[in-house]
């Protein structure tokens, strides 16, 4: 075990952030640290936005699901998917050429950049004492939050993150079984029963946040969230936006 | 400045590996970390493959464009986005209810949460004195691929990653000056121009790797990589395993 895996194995999602703010160093280093990560080829194909305007915060908010901790805490990230760019730097070079920003590929190519660079980033700031939380709800009515950060075609708003000082220090929420993720040679339609033994671990887990009150095993907690059609829009925004033509 | 801090902008992809295997206690360490990374509402939607069998890498590295590094790392890991178990786990749950695992929102989720995972996994790795490179070229024949490690519907291969102790201590590659991808409260067009003095730069560290003989700037680089058609059968492939439907 050395600092940096205690730091790993130690990630909480923060709700609740004190009214210190992140300092404009503090947030160049979180940032430099997430440029860190590797990226396809060196494309490099994201975006972050840093929001502090505190009414623009709100509005967020309000299109994120009303989720009091985007208002609150002094920094809002919002990481964004950017082929924009790559497509403007590179008209120079490209002549009358097809060029292929459209492709799933390239779609899938600026998804995984944007999030190993957020991840290196959520690392870079939990080491400095900050706390973050991932925010999925900016999916929520995606159209309208990109219209109000004036995004161009070819960028998508992949996730928020909230960051800040914590305020609160909640329990370590156990993850699913090594050997129900990790498997060896080839992919091991078994290790599903390992997943089923996590049913019993996350309950206990639930009971002891909620005193009692929740024990909803994680497979029925999960069947609610596959059974709601969540987000179904998305597809036709990221065509809207010039992603995944073909 | 801190030791993960330090570690973290201290990251170069390992391409030449020693022979040192890499222990299961180390392999379990480095997921165990993985998995500590925030997962959309805990969906935990992925697995790992490791490979040390030396055949099987043989195979796979000829599929995945024929890296000697995949061949020599110790183990080689393939990050999956796996909706299948979810699928699996909530079947008891959801009766005749349709589900919407099929849906691009829930893609965009699975493939989020293992690139995550993923970057915490190469954290980890680098912590412990290991040494990574993340392999996109596992999408370039990614239905054989995906055969040869059984992967049943709604799992698929996102990006290998070989793992190893480093052989090698390569250069720190200058990523994009922060003022090109921090915008400040809304998409600010302008940072293009920042991206344009990236040229200079790259240019520069090119030139030293290669003893002058390389100076392209990263435009023209990224220009020669937009205009190739490459992998486009990402999207029919996706969709006949079930994702992305709507």
């Amino acid at each position: 075990m050395n600092d940096t895996l205690s730091l790993l194995m130690n990630h909480r999602s923060i709700r609740k952030f004190t009214d210190e703010p992140v300092t404009e160093e503090q947030l160049k280093t979180i940032v430099a640290a997430g440029q860190m990560a590797s990226t396809s080829s060196n494309v490099q194909a994201y975006s972050i936005i840093a929001i502090t305007d505190s009414e623009k915060k709100r509005k967020l908010a309000e299109l994120a699901g009303n989720q009091a901790y985007i208002v609150e805490c002094p920094v809002f990230l919002v990481w964004c998917a950017d082929l924009y760019r790559l497509k403007k730097i590179t008209e120079p070079h490209v002549d009358d050429q097809p060029t292929y920003e459209d492709s799933t590929e390239n779609f899938i190519v600026a998804t995984v950049d944007v999030a190993l660079a957020a991840q290196n980033a959520a690392v870079a700031a939990e080491s400095l004492g900050l706390g973050i939380v991932y925010i999925g709800g900016i999916r929520n009515r995606i159209a309208e939050f990109a219209e109000m950060l004036d995004l161009p075609e070819l960028v998508y708003p992949v996730f928020g993150m909230c960051l800040g000082h914590p305020d609160q220090q909640p329990g370590l929420r156990p993850r699913l079984p090594v050997e129900a993720v990790l498997h060896r040679e080839s992919y091991d339609r078994a290790a599903i029963e390992e997943a089923k033994r996590y049913d019993q671990i996350s309950a206990e887990y639930l009971s002891k946040r909620t005193n009692g009150k929740n024990r909803t095993p994680w497979s029925e907690q999960m069947g609610k969230r596959l059974a709601e059609p969540v987000r179904l829009h998305m597809k036709e925004f990221l065509e809207g936006k010039g992603f995944m033509k073909r």
